[in-house]
């Protein structure tokens, strides 16, 4: 069992958060909510899906590096330990396909599934590759101001400098929306240099395409996620502690869910990882 | 265990290829695979997907309709017999979580997975809705040539019509390529009505966007699929038997591997469905 406390204060928050426990069942690791993470009635999703793609990192029989990752959100998850369970069901010869859940106990101390996933890891060859989006072109880092978290607001959102290039959080919430796109410089807080962990949290950072849309902050949260890392271990580490270029737009709105696509590029403008979501919204 | 030679001609291939027999136990189903959606090593990825939905609409504990789907091949499926499990690991007050796995047996008889899925299945109510992608203005379908499958065709090519009006396959594989998007008018073959399974499937149409992008044709094979469902069946019924108007897209191609967007519109204007997938490509 792990709680924040027992971290040394010079841990990064996100590094406190993805401990893992081995158990003595090969693939089951023990872990808990990070409260610097926080989110309104869970964590936030982002990192929850870093700690199951953790979990695979760690696992003794894993092959390549991720590939893709889909995490479902079946329930929040309660403040407190939980456990995660990893499972490589097919290895091939550069691909592994991976099942994992997160199990937590309920009041009666029966554990519940919060969280499903499937991962997919690859060893990967150089090859023919280009880029068919290319990064948008905007100003750098430094000449966007860096959001200043409003007291009040959850507490996960302290984990992460954001920059906001174009339709960030509506000012006034007056129904007057028109479009669902943002752009944004991003990284973690403090600053730590990019795996495929931390990038995995940076594709969830994005507020609800809802709320940019309406102009309208209605109740909103991720039903399920998709992750598909373009980058090599190698190019998030030449990529450091830099900054990630996000951009997220929302595709459909359609009775009570709507969907995102997501992009992200590291200050170079390479492709790092895109993203898609589909997310329940209220009214 | 079923064979396409059991049904009646009068069968649509589509509902033959999704039969599947219920067991004793509760969420395992045998089905076999079709010739008529055979693939060059294997079946239509689309058909596979499809296969695993119709398990969760089959499901006696369903709740809503489909939100969600994300397919994992880990393994090419054998022509044969073969086994899916699906499992509602959690039901909340409107939405439910799914996990799913096609089994096969290998060559000493011994069951393999070949398939995992997730799917997250909801009930939805009537809010405000927008769509932030429109239809592309494009000629009916009637304005554009229904492609001629060639001899010697993968068979599944046949289930389907295709009017190609932008990006579709090269004439020439000469290593011009550009850009990697296609717009198609499509249904099925014989016309048939439009459901989620027939909607699954038709989201994995487009041939591999490297061969577009490339003007090349190099081997290339879906590795995981997200289709996200923003129709209800009342609008998949009122869409009947008309075309959809699908676009595909690449964003990324890089070192043996890519990612798609799609889109999937009804006649009307109406948006069906978003997919994603991320697709293996050799050289």
């Amino acid at each position: 069992m792990t709680s924040a406390s027992q971290f040394s204060s010079s841990a990064h928050p996100l590094d406190e958060a993805l401990v893992l426990q081995s158990t003595s069942t090969v693939g089951q690791y023990e872990g808990a909510t990070h409260p610097g993470y926080w989110n309104m009635v869970g964590p936030f999703g982002g990192i929850t899906a870093a700690t199951l793609l953790q979990a695979v990192m760690q696992h003794p029989d894993r092959l390549g590096e991720p590939l893709s990752l889909t995490v479902n959100y079946a329930g929040a998850l309660a403040a407190g330990p939980f456990t995660v369970q990893a499972v490589p069901v097919r290895t091939n010869r550069s691909t592994q396909h991976w099942t994992l859940s997160i199990l937590q106990a309920d009041a009666e101390g029966v554990p519940v599934v919060t969280t499903t996933a499937t991962a997919v890891t690859a060893v990967r060859r150089e090859t023919w590759s280009v880029g068919d989006v290319p990064m948008p072109v905007v100003p750098p880092p430094s000449e966007h101001k860096a959001l200043v978290v409003p007291g009040g607001a959850v507490e996960w959102l302290n984990r992460y400098e954001m920059r906001p290039i174009a339709g960030f959080i509506p000012r006034t919430w007056d129904g007057s929306g028109d479009h669902s796109l943002t752009q944004l410089w991003m990284r973690d807080v403090p600053e730590r240099p990019l795996d495929f962990c931390a990038l995995t949290a940076l594709a969830d950072v994005f507020f609800p395409r809802v709320w940019l849309r309406r102009a309208r902050q209605v109740p909103a949260g991720t039903v399920s996620i998709t992750v598909y890392f373009h980058a090599s271990a190698a190019q998030l580490q030449e990529t450091g502690t830099g900054y990630l270029l996000g951009q997220a737009r929302g595709q459909e709105f359609r009775n009570g869910f709507f969907d995102q696509t997501a992009q992200l590029w590291n200050e170079a403008g390479t492709m790092l990882a895109t993203s898609h979501q589909i997310v329940y919204y209220k009214e």
